[in-house]
């Protein structure tokens, strides 16, 4: 199936441009918070959140049928690592241009948001590192890796673009960071000094849980689900056979 | 299939209705939330997205099975735009009218909703027109017609109704003009002096950028999914063919 | 297939406890709301709101099997006019037994949600009705009535669960006496002086305004929908044949 | 259906995982909501319920075909009695497996979230059991069961994810106990002294209630589903076949 699949620059350009709107939506939405309800914090994240949940169900649902939707360097590397039994998954090398695209979309995305607010871009002044914070971000990616190869190895994929959404509506309130759980993500909000910002220092704390929360969730997912359904190929949402 | 759809007088009926109840929630629900939550705009804004979201939703599913619920002049110029190879989709002459039935629709949903909540019909003082807000009107019409037709054009049209209006819930928050991205709304609301008003003066600017942000919309369609797939004449929801 | 539906004494019991539950989640989330959020009235009415988007979806879905989830005399009769000209539908008499069940089940509604917070019963204070409050009851009405009869009529009655649960979230907000739009519900309002009540006095205004509506919705139901689809008998959804 | 399902160590450590997730959910949520909004302790809950509704939601979804989901001592010891006629469902040991693994887990789950927000362990001082919230107690739970047996008894199990989830969000609201219904969930939440916490004295009431709830749901759903469907053995979600 996967031999169908689109060539590999429009799926570069999709993880680019889905990523992309991933961080402006996170990012707009926590700059709106915070204008709008400038007095209750609770208030501001839970606005930030409800729109987060709505547009990341959407840009699965909208580019998952081109790329798989990945959106994280830790969802395509796991998609390596479970698929090298099989042959099926995405090679080391499309990993790394997956990568490369997630990490320019959420870059691109803070600008975007900036400007369509009418901010500067320039570094996040936001501290966040600290051992609680990087405990939420192991918890919060082993539990976005267990969900998403759980739903792909039963054979239920086409149910991530809202299982996925819903995971992170639950994950911004449960974990103390409010669950980055993605390394390009976390570049990305680097460059908007805004309620969803993060500083320079504070990322790669952040990234190094959030590979430990990968190893984590696939050991999970080994346990409980040791065997791969026959759409375990298939990340996030089938690939279009059409094209 | 497009053969057995229902008459044109009824299809524009169900656009003038479907337009018009939605600009009726838009409005409705701005009016209410600024009533009941004078001390927080944020909070406001929050219901008014909510109420929307639902709104929206039932809405095309509703009248889908009639119209194809555009309710939006830019999606229906996109039908025809993208339809015109294939020979499916709407005609011009076709779009005219549903344009026309949107603009009616729109109207007087805000009169509607001025007449629920005992508040007289006026022009909107509201000015909304900045260089941030034309750009957020771009990003918000081009993701709203590259995800109808991403759906569309991968046989997934049925789960419209939900995207679209989870959608519209990312929309109002991550841009700062809560995204109006539809011109016959954007007209409607010039008829209300209330929280979700736009004065006449910022209504031109404001389509104009939603035109661009169509063609932007259209463009990356073509990008990422080249091939139109069978039920490509099916816009947002397949049409009866019962009837 | 209606040869099959459960016994009518069964299908009345499921009418009673849906509707006398929807009452108590109405009643009882207003009353945690105005317990806890004493400052806004529009967070109480999010919370009300919220609340009933989520019941109502349940019920309907849980009980849907059982009797069709009407829980609303103005359901039960649409789907006696709708249904006259084919057989199906219910009975002039069923529709009787069905009424009754849903208003005793809405008074205890009520009865139950008082007790649940240590409430006593008494007749609600809160005067409502206004020439804009009816207005809005007449719209929410036809449209709830539209919503459930295209559904039915596309033969996507399975989606009412949802859909319903949904216009309910939407109609809270867009209409000024947050669409009551079910008589039986009224009735079971009158019996608490908290957030949701409704005095004697309005009741009658209200339930009229919701017949006028039901009318408007029934013309609608036939200009938008003449052709009744296949499954058309059955409201909401499909009974079950296997009891 | 069952002679093929995972081996009972699996099946214990995904109702221990799945448990100690959800009680991390809401404790987690809770704890975040009272540091960001100390303002409105309604705004805490909707924060609240809102984490829980997604949470629960994507947990049973993720770990159904591993162990049926349960997450609750009620719903196995409901399982195993309604599927001894069939010899469908959990025996009874399995029972006692599931629920020792569900309130491990519940403690777990608080110990998490405690740890995720740098808080220490501790009981919970908040004295919770009244006569009203032993009242409500017993509804949740009534309602909880039926629910879930009701989509169960009518093949429709796979919807259980999202409507469990979303009855769990009006239940927060309609009842005055803000309806834990759920014996491990319980246990579990007396081990943080935060938001979402229950002393230990007020724990015995509450789980007598949910007790008394689980039989008068299971006496609803005598009453109203009689026959079980042929999917009757498969709670909540179907056990998966290939492993």
């Amino acid at each position: 199936m996967t031999s169908f699949q689109p060539p590999l620059w429009r799926r570069a350009t999709a993880e680019l441009l889905g990523t992309g709107l991933l961080v402006a939506i996170v990012v707009g939405s926590g700059i709106m918070a915070e204008q709008l309800s400038p007095n209750d914090i609770g208030l501001q994240l839970l606005q930030n959140s409800t729109a987060t949940v709505f547009g990341l169900t959407i840009l699965i649902l909208m580019l998952g049928p081109v790329s798989g939707a990945h959106f994280n360097p830790v969802v395509s590397l796991a998609d390596w690592l479970l698929g090298r039994r099989s042959g099926a998954g995405l090679t080391l090398p499309e990993v790394g241009v997956y990568s490369a695209a997630q990490v320019v979309g959420g870059i691109g995305g803070s600008v975007l948001a900036n400007a369509m607010f009418d901010v500067g871009t320039s570094f996040s002044s936001k501290d966040r590192l600290t051992g609680a914070h990087a405990l939420s971000e192991v918890v919060a990616t082993a539990g976005l890796i267990l969900l998403i190869f759980a739903l792909a190895r039963t054979s239920r994929g086409m149910l991530a673009a809202p299982a996925v959404g819903a995971y992170i509506g639950a994950a911004y309130w449960f974990t103390s960071s409010t669950s980055f759980a993605n390394p390009a993500v976390t570049v990305g909000r680097i460059f908007t000094d805004t309620f969803a910002g993060i500083a320079p220092g504070s990322a790669p704390g952040y990234i190094a849980a959030q590979a430990v929360g990968g190893a984590v969730g696939l050991a999970l997912v080994l346990l409980l689900f040791p065997t791969a359904g026959k759409a375990a190929d298939d990340v996030v949402v089938p690939h279009r056979a059409d094209d």
